[in-house]
């Protein structure tokens, strides 16, 4: 699986990439993914990506001409199956659209800044709109990574456990059971007897009824 | 405003905190933003941060003693406002979350990884969980980096454009009407006319319209 990410702020997500699963993946040579300077897609000589809003107002808005050019260059190279531009109008992002785009072979995602990007861009090349949540960021370089890592984890081989990514929150629709480990007793504050008691039926009813307490509680929304 | 960012992967930060906005809030002293290696504070010699969850069941789980010393350690120096634990079972992160906390003055977040920490910690020192969204990322490290953004661009004197923050989609519960930039017809796509026009009361007719047609049409949940 390929990601191609178009940015204005590339160093932003040099570390995200080269750390923990996602290097894995990188390593392995399960996943690639290839951030592009859209600066270098610029066609004036003042190499600038963005310009004054029609109809006035503060805030810049990113040009049509940088992406572009940028897409069309990756699109001459091979096929995508999404272009996708993190947005907080877009669709919001959860665990079956991850899984949906974990099966796909090759993605490009387009980061905004500023005010926004030219709406053209979205009408012409965009095929899917996404946000993270209901909150105002800086970038999509953020949120780009953020849908680099939910869709990566979950390709076969990429978990070092098979059965870690299955188990998840979310997977199953209901929240996780507490987790415990040692000590037993740390400061008076002690693991629940049923989970040191070695019985296996009895941990795993423990289990099932935890999950569902947190998640009637937490976020009933799930269980409905 | 200050974050202490407690994780096992420090490294994986590095680029995020360093630009764009995140950077100019530090650089100009209105943001502190110090990430600690929670190997730090391991108290074995194999300087190990997590062990295997009591009960059994794949997954490792992350110590209570390495993230308490830790968190004491930083509580000796200063007082905490929040101690946040980056989780998919905590409240979802909205605006009105960020809002909240970009009037705090000190703040706490701790990343979990693997299975999912020991519960006692969350018990015993955090005082609000959050989720970023309903997905499952490989740790909290770029849920902590998505509320530092959310959070950080709120303090006044962060942004260059003071009206900038206020007049993002969410501040004012409906999304953003379209936004276009130069050319004015590129391949034959066109702005909107009435962009073009130097009608001021009309240009705000129109944004108004198209931003309350989006949203209907995108997020009726918002306008409820």
């Amino acid at each position: 699986m390929r990601f191609d990410i178009i940015t204005v702020l590339p160093a932003l997500l040099e570390s995200p990439f080269a750390h923990s699963i996602l290097q894995r993946a990188q390593k392995k040579g399960i996943a690639e993914i290839v951030v592009h300077n859209l600066r270098d897609y610029a066609t004036n000589k003042q190499k600038s990506v963005d310009d004054y809003q029609y109809g006035g107002g503060s805030g810049m808005v990113m040009s049509i001409e940088p992406f572009a050019a940028c897409i069309e260059k990756l699109q001459e190279e091979r096929d995508y199956d999404e272009i996708i531009f993190m947005s907080p109008d877009g669709v919001t992002l959860n665990q079956s659209t991850a899984n949906e785009l974990s099966i796909k072979k090759n993605i490009i995602i387009l980061c905004g800044h500023y005010k926004g990007i030219d709406q053209r861009i979205r009408d012409i090349f965009v095929t899917r709109e996404i946000s993270v949540g209901d909150y105002v960021l800086s970038g999509g370089e953020l949120p780009a990574a953020i849908v680099v890592d939910a869709v990566v984890r979950l390709i076969p081989g990429v978990l070092n456990d098979e059965t870690s990514a299955l188990s998840d929150s979310f997977q199953g629709e209901l929240l996780d059971a507490p987790v415990y480990t040692r000590p037993a007793d740390w400061r008076g504050h002690k693991v629940p007897d049923v989970l040191l008691s070695g019985h296996e039926a009895k941990v795993n009813e423990w289990r099932h009824e935890q999950a569902l307490e947190r998640t009637q509680k937490r976020r009933p929304d799930l269980l409905e």
